[in-house]
């Protein structure tokens, strides 16, 4: 069996699967908010058994801009909630105790964070001459059941070429950037995106999402409420691994370190309701950022914006409790099947078979690829 | 319209709701884990207008106990995990530093639970005398719109009553001890509770749970994952509160305070399948205790007991979530309409309407009360 | 032995000990922070053995007002630190989540907390009717061995008279309010209070610190530096106690809640120079607030004053360590000798011993009681 | 000015300086703890101006090994404290949700954390065939002063030899590994280590420190309590840079992940002695762990080892605190000149001006290089 390319396969809501009550943005995805990249760099070369070091490769590095200027002279307000930390993901601690990220963010597969990292380094030492201090942020999920992991098949050519090939439109899901190995309850999975928009006052705030799935029991996935993984199961899992989420949140809603934790905090529900429990062995992640304010910018003297209401904070808890399910609903309809190393395959999830399962008339049903 | 007196509503299984996949234990409730008890006082007295300080009082206190013992001699180990903090839970940071309990704990109404504490200390102090230091733990919910709060009518009589009348066999649900003026999901709600029973090598732990729900949006609930919310509000929600959750964990298995503390996590997931969100304003605390070692008693040379296996944890977590997730909805389930201070009414769930909605049809299809 | 009435007792800086480099605020007092407000209540009654829940009294409450307003309708910008947790502090969680305080803070003996904090809702309560939640603040330190400590000896008329006899230039310190019972470094201790102000781009900040001290070896005290307590001790501290300390930081800075968080985990450097170690059973908390800003308020609209540099906060680190510090060994200079319960005494450590030990020539140099 | 190679410097107890009353290890470095080994490289290349990416050099890296085996096998307890969290730090999230460490700990210059970091997954996974998951633990301070940190000098060959060459009697100090290009209070510093030994019952437990000094403001230092720093600053201190600490604390006391939490969090206090404020720049981590029971070992079914009495943590609590700041003040006075890139230099504090301020005599005063 071979890897297709690109084939088609939809999101969530071209199946008629409407999750939750807030309008999406333009394009459902973390780049509706305005200024953020998203650039991906897919890996997948070579075929057959494992050779450390050779491959086969089934990786790749995704990197999230949050916008074009400079951002290590504009840093953008951040936080990170920590859901289950058996992860090795990079820059955090210093992200909490300034609440800023003064570098994009990458996510790629679990051994190429430190070269990422380097890499990242690189590419914001060339843009800052004569700064010799940099907190690159990069997060990870385990790629070895299709990957030649050990090879560190990602490099510096790949992150600047991620960085470089970043795009203000870009919603690409499935098997691109770091998602190209991952896999969720049983099936292939990767990237996925969603985004929502609530009113404060007059004012529309856009909140959107990114992640990277790597987790879910087959048994356990729900859709919208609906079981699911009771159901559908691949036939072959029998090497299930615990897996991982990175859950990347962007918002322009102009909260402060405080209010952004408490709504990157959400993030945790929106995981739940898709069935994943975040076992043991699981590095679970939310990172947010807001765009709204830039912190050592030369507007540093500027007032800074301000969101007008702690209690309408519980419309943005919901605009990422949304977008976070959509999108790992996403990140798993969009992934197509893919053969790695040994001839270990992940299963894309059976489109024909949902539809089926969840009684889903989607208004145009084309045969969309499986 | 009159408050019902005990009506005759059932719990989620006896209606064929099956939530999760592990066995429950005996009673399906907290006191499954071996020497917990718990015990309620409820206090209803009076009706009509709000008269502060006179009523009408719809409030009560429920006490769980992790062992029959001396417990401040034999602390047992013990975690808290906050979901939101906009709640006045007394005694956690104690709780954190040192990995145990030392004092029962109590749920109650808000302002109740300064008094409440004070009780609890003159209880523990009788026990122990010549010491002068005490912990109490009290969690709480805000019960002001059935409730004459301010006249926090909690008194040390009550809270000495819950304690001394805790049981070994009670599971009583809804309007019962601290959840006499709770709402959850726009309808009276209360105390809920439920089990799961797992085995790790040959061995069978137990883990239960004890809720007191006044939280979630009337249209956000989800019952196993059906949009119940989506088909059914209460006619009158016009005075939605933002509400709050207690979460209780007790569990026989051997854990150390970090390993509590990841399994406490976790309830959040179970939270999150009902569909609430943890807005703004609720006080989401989860409170966990192990029963299995005591600490500080006369066995203290005695080696402790200790789970096998960090990976076997990911039982616990779903034994946790699911146990959760039943608790809520039978503190639902079970909670009858009420009719508060000023006339304010929450109503009962309707049971024909949840069997229809969600197309179930128990075994035996009694003529539940409403 | 007799306890003295008020003796004549000087603080470090009449002694010449200068510790640290900032310069003070005018009272060198936590009121020296514009608006803020302290007031004491003490209890002194009644000598001989101990009868408990009849004396002997040697307890108090301490309150600090952050304004002269509605503190719950114009909350501040607030956080804690908990340096160790032995402690039953109240209100900890939501003051964390939130970032901000919205009644004032009191200060008395461990197991008048929850008396306290009860008295402290019906003092804000009566000022906003119509509200059914609060959050009150409280700290303590045990004070077992000179007091009645389960006679519970705070009550509500007392935590009324702290409240209302606040005033701006109060700058008590020793056996005064919650000090009354306390000892530190094996000699009597109590209330301490001093400040700092630095100057960031041109405009001045004041940083006022007041302590609750009831913690330290008697060995290890550090006098500016000067280990006193290899030198000095008490003849009798057969029935040493861990102690405990509450640190209050009060600062006209504009921080928000997460600066304000990095400068209150500075208190511990202060703690650490007095030679304190935070022993097992210490609960030694830090809870601070800045003035700056009101949260809740009418302005709301308004843009909240901002720090203007984040490097800047350097100097209030540098301004919390000192006036901690400096508070610490005021609230022990200050301190008479006390005899409580069962005549057990706590001396004013001797001021003559500390001229000599350190070599000290006050300027002017009074006879001051020992 | 040349930099001299392995001048004879004192260590603080040669000097006659003995800080605080607990009894030192054989050796008197954190190598006392049966089991752990330190290795260090050293890399002192070229002089002359700056060309980034060839030098001059000024950097290095230290290992630290926990035991003699296979350290993912047999995982030890370990934790991590932030004090100020500007730093680059790598591993610390998995390393406290499960509190342990799978591999050494290694220490180096800022900018070189990820390619050590890569570097020790290559060194972990060849004991560990078919393993595709790793957590190194990498710590930093910023020696860009004197060193090329753009040209990450320290790579996989220099992290291989620290590790391979780690010795169980290793105490080396000063110039040496991570602590090549380090400063500190305005001086040059590097590496520092000191270590104590309580007693519990009749178990003696052993406690180590090592510290990475890069910290400290040139009058802010003081030498046991002593303010060395009023009377003696370096004549040029133009480019005074913030500086971070790393403290690495080992211990054979069998103390669970909670009860090393309490002890890491003291280091701060030993920190705080030395006159150190931790200032907004600085990257101030604690990494602590026991050897005392290893986690995942053939031995996993076998009882732990558990502490005795959580009041005796005290203890170990002075132990810490005395402990980091003996190896503080250890990693000053060891530390000779060093001139690095563009001619910066870095002086070696003047021994006997420390003896003539602190009117100390050693016993044997050999006349110490300077």
């Amino acid at each position: 069996m071979q890897t297709p390319t690109k084939p088609n396969r939809p999101r969530a809501r071209e199946l008629g699967i409407q999750i939750g009550v807030l309008p999406t943005g333009a394009l459902n995805g973390m780049t509706d908010v305005p200024g953020v990249k998203v650039g991906h760099v897919t890996r997948i070369v070579g075929e057959g058994p494992l050779s450390p070091g050779n491959g086969p490769i089934r990786t790749g590095v995704t990197a999230i801009l949050p916008h074009d200027g400079n951002i290590f002279r504009e840093k953008v307000i951040a936080t990170a909630h920590i859901i289950n930390a058996f992860g090795k993901s990079i820059g955090l601690p210093q992200l909490l105790e300034l609440g800023n990220i003064e570098t994009p963010i990458l996510l790629t597969g679990t051994l190429n964070v430190w070269t990422a990292a380097d890499a990242l380094v690189d590419y914001v030492s060339a843009q800052n001459p004569g700064v010799y201090s940099f907190n690159p942020i990069v997060g990870e999920c385990n790629d070895s059941f299709l990957n030649d992991i050990l090879g560190r098949h990602v490099q510096r050519e790949h992150v600047f070429e991620a960085l470089e090939t970043a795009s203000h439109t870009n919603i690409e899901e499935g098997v691109v950037g770091a998602g190209v190995g991952m896999s969720g309850f049983g099936w292939k999975a990767g990237i996925g995106t969603a985004s929502r928009v609530v009113q404060v006052d007059e004012t529309a705030y856009t909140t959107g999402v990114l992640v990277l799935t790597n987790t879910g029991g087959a048994s356990d996935l729900r859709i919208d409420g609906f079981p699911v993984g009771e159901h559908l199961t691949p036939e072959d899992i029998s090497e299930e691994r615990p897996g991982s989420i990175m859950i990347i949140v962007a918002t322009d809603g102009p909260l402060s370190h405080r209010q952004l934790t408490r709504v990157a905090r959400r993030a945790t529900f929106g995981l739940a309701r898709t069935g994943a429990i975040a076992s043991h062995g699981s590095g679970d992640f939310v990172i947010a950022f807001s765009t709204a304010n830039r912190v050592g910018s030369s507007e540093d003297g500027a007032s800074p914006l301000t969101f007008p209401d702690e209690g309408a904070l519980s419309l943005l808890f919901r605009a990422v409790i949304e977008a976070t399910e959509e999108s790992i609903i996403n990140s798993l309809l969009k992934a197509h099947t893919v053969v790695g190393r040994d001839g270990n395959t992940r299963h894309g999830i059976p489109i024909r078979r949902i539809l089926e399962i969840m009684e889903l008339q989607p208004s145009e049903a084309p045969s969309w690829d499986e």
